[in-house]
This record gives structure tokens, C-alpha cells and sequence, in this order.
């Protein structure tokens, strides 16, 4: 608490990104990071896009990434905005979208973040808790809201909602905007991208930092009708008019249309999730069915926050979070199968 | 206007930045672009970066980063805040320490985002009439304020404030934060960062945009008591963890080290600016005393849109600000000698 502080900024609870510990030959499966580095396009563009231009500006609109997604998802680039990672994104979102009279409406297991985006901006919201396989019941987001917001799959269960579910949902709150946080939908699940043009309620935000590889450069974005993307962009013109460098906006293109590389490496994390799977229950674990890059597991003889530390003293760092009802849960990002070999051997000493 | 949107969003004005058009051969003197590209240096750190580990986040603190200008200005890194661009930074800046009862102060003339950012957070504003010569009197700003903002070098004009009335503005206003935006400074001013130890309600924001020619990349600073910067962090995660790519943090790093090129261009461009300066005279501008990398001219004889309509059909663009008390005026950008040349010889067959 400082006296120059505005008054809101003491009450903020800043959300705690997963710990990025600088010790070699750790295996790392905390933050849902790809085990796999971007298409090898993606480093030629980078490398050819750093000279002299570097001193100009990059596009304000970034609108040939826009073209490229555009293009890839058969909407146009009105439809489509870009922002310095999801969470950039999600941030504008809620401000563009949430302060409303009514509460916003979210699971209670969710995305850590959404709660502090509320926070930041003085919205008001009601939690609604997932059943006890941590589905997503539809009954309660029937009831007045200010707008809806949930990822699929969801973070940190994995659990996927289906196209068929979320049509309802869509159809139930056509005077809300409804926003779908798709950060692991390439693992498995079908994008509601499809339903834009049918629902001008919503938005779906998507990231290139994991199905894609490149958590490092920071590119989100967000699809939906033209008067959605219009507030998006009358946020960022308000708040930041560049939030994509030149390098990011070169990569993220080459990434796009590098497609024969985006599905071979999410083919090869989906098997190497459903062998993780297969040998995490082996040793007694029950395992949320995902469609994400992670999986979410507890064990009935063990709890969690042991487990984390063994598995840490052995090299291996997956993900625990101090929330009521997933206590006892790991979050664990599928790893290459050397990785993954890793972490269940340390668990065979550990169980 | 959309039923979707949150009430504020259609209240927004959102900034309108300088045109980035795609013409081949244009001499683009109209956003204050550094004229030169950045060091080999960092141009080697960038191509270095480009591999497999751009899967994994940055580094969320960009302690490297911090170290490196803590270092440079003989800080320490708690006094350090890195964000997306310096747009970035002075938005969080708006937001952590400008929402107060009492109004903030600017000056009428200066950057046109500082309005802007008002209009998005609900920030009540008053604008203090800068002299006829456009330098600024400090009796104003002892009224009682919720904080003090101003451009140093001003923006658009490119007049300096000297180190001693700086002292006394802060020395006056010991109970509102002051924020000196220094994205010229580099430019013949000196930084008042100097003084961050001895005045606890100085924040200083800098930019890597202009003298070390990385606008195309997005980095912005802020530097200040550690109560003033925890305020920012603060505010950060609660927006967006990881506002800096690995590409940018590691250019950035490069930057710094290389003083002796950035040595060499800001000595550069302030030749040109005054040989610019000489030159306009000349022709019979009126030009005022700037130590940025533009100039802030006026032709008695001819309007000021006039001039830039016919210099950008010469294939020469600078930039006009619709407002009161500069309509008249140009700003433009020094460049290269090559393109100050064109620039001459277009306005004489103009004027």
C-alpha cells in the first residue's frame, strides 16, 4: 500500500503465473508449454524480419496476420482482432464486454485469471459451480447475467463442452456476449470459431503461446462479429495503438501457414496424452477425460501437494493450485515421451 | 454503438496514430521514427533467439532486461518497470496512480494519448495553457491535483524544461505522483532519472522507440521509487503477466550495451536536426528551439495543411494536429541528411 496509489490498486489480488525456474535439465510440465519448438518457417520469417525496418512502426491493425487468420477460418478480417498474447486479449474483453449492470457469469473451477480481470475493472460476477465430474451444467446460466465466459476445454480439468451444448448456451444469452477461451481446443476439440457467423453474440479467443509453440512471443485473438471486434478495438486504440511487434506479426503468419507442421505436432501430443494417460492410471491416479495439452489427476492414496514436492526434488515440476474442491488435483502438461518417461518413472518411487 | 458493448466503450475516443503507409520511396517523416536502424547488436540477439525456445514463456519480471537499464542508469532493478511499448506503460501509469479525487494536470499542448487514457479509466483532467512560445509555466501546477503528466522534451513542440524547474514541480507537489515522459530525452535533454532517489513521487517513462530505433518492436519503460513501481506491477498482473516477448527483451538488452552506436546516432540526428532547423529558417519558417528528433514549424505565408498536402503529393509526408493554437503548425521528423534534402527542395518549390 503506497500513498500514491489509486485507491484501487491496493485491493487488486494480481494473478501468479506458473514459475519459470532457471535450472537445466528440469523437466518442465507447469505451465502448459508445447514439449516442441514452432515450425521451422517461423524462425526463417523471424530471422528475415530482423533488419533496419525494426526502427518503423510496426502495422497498428496487424492486418496481414488478420488476412492470414481470415483466411484459415473462412471469416473476414473484420472479424477478427490481435493482441500481445490471450490475456491481452481476455483483458480488453472484459472491459469492453463485462461492465455491466448484471454479474458476469463463470465456472468456479476455471482460469485463475478471470476472477482478477474482474477486480481490475470493478466487475461484478457469480461463480457457478462445475457438477462433481467437473462437467459443465447448462441450468444455471439461464438466469440474468451481464455476460458469460468459460474456456474449452476448460483449464485446469481438461474437460471438453460440446458444439452441441454450446449452441444452446449461444441461444439462451442472445443479449450477452458470450466468450469461449479456446487456448487448448487444437488438442482435441472443434472450434466454436465455425458458429461466429451465426451468433453475433460471440467471441472466441484463441492463442498461438501453446498449440503452436510460441508462449514466447505473445500472440492472441479474438473472432467474432464486426461489432464485437469494433469494441475490442476501440479498447486497444485507447489503451495501446501497437501491440504486436513486427517480429511477432511475421512469425504468427508463418506459423498460420505452416499447417502441415501445426497438425503433425498436435497428432503427436495427442498420442503421447492418451500413453500418459494409460500409465498415470496404471499406477492408481484418476484422470479427468482431457482434450487439452495437460491432464488434470489426483491420487486416493496420496495427496497432491506431496506428490508436487517429491516430483520436484526428482527434477520433474507440474502444477498445484490452493483452490477448494481441486486441492488434492495436479495439473500436469503432456511433455515429449522422454519427458513424460521421466516424470512416471520419479512417480513409480514416489507412489 | 452495439447493444454489446460495456456503456463507456461508446464514449471513447480512441488515439488515431500517425499514418504507416505502404508507399514505396517515401520520405516518412511524420511519426519520429529514428531515421537509422538499430545496432548489428541487436539485430545478432534477435537471430540468436530464434529457436525452439520461443515455446516456453518469457521470463514474466524481464529481470535480464531490468538488470541491464538498473545497471545503465545506476538503478536498482526493484526501480524498473518494463512494458509492451511506452503507450503500455503509460496506460498502467494512468490507471495505478491518476484515479484520485482531484484532477490530474497536463499541459494543452502536448501528447495526444494522455486525454485518451483519461477517457478510458474515468480520470477527470484539467489541461493547463502552455505560454504564448509554448514553454511551460510552473504557477499553475501548484493547485491542488490528483497528479501531474507532462512530455519532456514536449511533444509536439520539442521544447525542453530545464532540470531546476523540474525540481521545483516536484518539490511543490510531494503529494501527487509527476511523470515526466522522456521518449525524446535522448535527443539533447537530460533525464531527469537522475533525481529518482531523491523524489519519491517521480516516475520517469522512457521508450526504446525513438533513439535506439526499435519502434518496430514495442519496449517501453518506467523508472521510479520501488512504491511507484510495485504500484505498476500490480496493475501488470492483473492485465497481463508476460507483456514482453523473448525476441524483445533480448534486442533490448542488446541495445543498451551498445552505447557506443547509440552514442553515434543520437549525435547524428541532432546535427541533422539543426542543419533541418537552418534550412527552414531559411525558407522563412518559424521554427521552435527543440531538442527531440523533430521539428515544430510554421510558415507565415502559407497554411500549415497546404504545405503538407503539397509535400505529400511530392512524395514527402510529415505530420498535422487538428487543435487549437498549433493548426498552423508541421511536425517533422528529422531523417536521414538524404531525405532532410528532399524535404528542402520539395518546400522550395512549395513556398
Amino acid at each position: 500500500m503506497s500513498r500514491y496509489w489509486s485507491p484501487t490498486i491496493s485491493q487488486l489480488s494480481p494473478y501468479i503465473p506458473g514459475e519459470q525456474p532457471k535450472v537445466d535439465n528440469l523437466v518442465k510440465l507447469n505451465t502448459n508449454e508445447n514439449p516442441y519448438g514452432p515450425s521451422p518457417r517461423v524462425i526463417e520469417a523471424i530471422r528475415g524480419s530482423a533488419d533496419d525496418s525494426l526502427r518503423l512502426y510496426p502495422d497498428p491493425t496487424s492486418t496481414g496476420l488478420r488476412e492470414t487468420v481470415a483466411d484459415y477460418y473462412s471469416l473476414t478480417p473484420e472479424q477478427v482482432f490481435i493482441g500481445n498474447g490471450s490475456d491481452e486479449v481476455l483483458a480488453h474483453t472484459f472491459f469492453a464486454f463485462f461492465q455491466q449492470s448484471r454479474p458476469l457469469l463463470f465456472p468456479d473451477i476455471t482460469y485463475s485469471f478471470y476472477p482478477v480481470y474482474c477486480s481490475l475493472y470493478g466487475i461484478d460476477y457469480r461463480t457457478i459451480p462445475l457438477e462433481e465430474d467437473f462437467t459443465l451444467n447448462l441450468g444455471p446460466y439461464t438466469q440474468a447475467n451481464g455476460g458469460i465466459i468459460f474456456a474449452n476445454p476448460n483449464a485446469p480439468t481438461g474437460c471438453l463442452l460440446s458444439r452441441e451444448k454450446i449452441e444452446q448456451l449461444l441461444s439462451h444469452n442472445s443479449d450477452s456476449v458470450v466468450v469461449i477461451d479456446e487456448a487448448y481446443i487444437d488438442f482435441g476439440g472443434d472450434s466454436a470459431v465455425k458458429l461466429v457467423d451465426n451468433y453475433p453474440n460471440l467471441l472466441v479467443i484463441q492463442t498461438l503461446s501453446k498449440s503452436r509453440s510460441l508462449a514466447g512471443l505473445r500472440i492472441g485473438l479474438a473472432m467474432g462479429s464486426r461489432d464485437l471486434i469494433d469494441g475490442l478495438v476501440r479498447v486497444k486504440d485507447s489503451f495501446n495503438s501497437y501491440p504486436i511487434d513486427r517480429l511477432a506479426e511475421a512469425a504468427a503468419i508463418a506459423a498460420y501457414k505452416d499447417d502441415t507442421f501445426f497438425k503433425k505436432i498436435c497428432l503427436r501430443i495427442i498420442e503421447s496424452r492418451e500413453r500418459l494417460n494409460a500409465n498415470l492410471q496404471a499406477l492408481g491416479f484418476q484422470v479427468l477425460p482431457s482434450k487439452a495439452n495437460f491432464l488434470f489427476a489426483s491420487h486416493p492414496k496420496l495427496d497432491a501437494l506431496t506428490i508436487a514436492a517429491r516430483l520436484r526434488s526428482e527434477g520433474v515440476i507440474v502444477r498445484h493450485f490452493k483452490q477448494s474442491r481441486v486441492e488434492n488435483y495436479l495439473r500436469i502438461t503432456v511433455g515429449t515421451p522422454i519427458q513424460n518417461e521421466r516424470l512416471i518413472t520419479a512417480l513409480k518411487q514416489i507412489i
